[in-house]
């Protein structure tokens, strides 16, 4: 079956938060009991509220099979230019290796080029080295430094 | 004179491109002739515009002597957390050192937290070493790789 790239729709909520789990990062802090928790369907109705996010999946019949998340950011640096953000980045674990991810990222590229974005820009775990040679396939550049502060009160 | 964290308005926006400009990373890509260019003008409605973005300027006399803006990210991820998202961190040069960006950054860490978010991010230029050793003391960690595409078509 072809695969295609579309909006992430409610119905999607539940692979996605399976692929999210499944990863040595992801599977500690995830919540895959069914019925979803409402925190996920309040985060997703959060993204979906919001014109500059854009939640998108690889479909293959019917089933969401990748995933990741752009978030459209108007800036004024660089005399007003539009970030696109990638984030949330995710390949089913039986569909790894079959250049989905990379089809789905050069997917989210052109779509911030469509939306007039001047740079495409992402930031991965230093852990994750086989995704930084994945990026850099896709010609992105390490030139930033990535850093984090947890909020512990509302983590 | 006493320094106070607000929203920017339009008229500050001259202010904040002379502080974006006065970069040795800014200085290559701005434009501050006046009338400002309505490029500017645009993306400042844009943001205006997006509930989810917020540009603050530190303000003495009713003048912006230092800048950031925060973007508010709903995710599914760590079970449909909120970021914060810190970018854009200037202080004009008669300011520097003067401990006003360690109170910016730490009054933007307490709206991120008042917004519920989990996390604050930022990414910052591997050459900026002495950010990263100013984020370090703010309590952030440097565990992401920074990674960016530029679409030259739209650049």
């Amino acid at each position: 079956m072809p695969v295609g790239f579309r909006p992430a729709c409610i119905n999607d909520v539940p692979a996605i938060v399976s692929m999210l789990a499944d990863d040595l990062l992801g599977a500690r802090r995830e919540d895959t009991s069914l019925p979803i928790s409402s925190r996920y369907l309040n985060a997703f109705a959060a993204i979906k509220a919001d014109s500059n996010q854009l939640l998108l999946v690889a479909d293959r019949a019917n089933v969401a099979i990748a995933c990741l998340q752009i978030t459209f950011i108007p800036t004024l640096s660089h005399q007003g230019m539009w970030r696109g953000q990638i984030s949330g980045v995710r390949v089913a674990q039986l569909e790894r290796g079959n250049w989905i991810g990379s089809q789905m990222i050069r997917f989210a590229i052109d779509e911030c080029r469509r939306r007039g974005c001047g740079i495409v820009q992402l930031a991965t775990s230093k852990s994750r080295v086989d995704a930084h040679r994945f990026y850099e396939k896709l010609g992105f550049t390490a030139s930033h430094e990535g850093m984090k502060l947890a909020l512990t009160s509302a983590a």
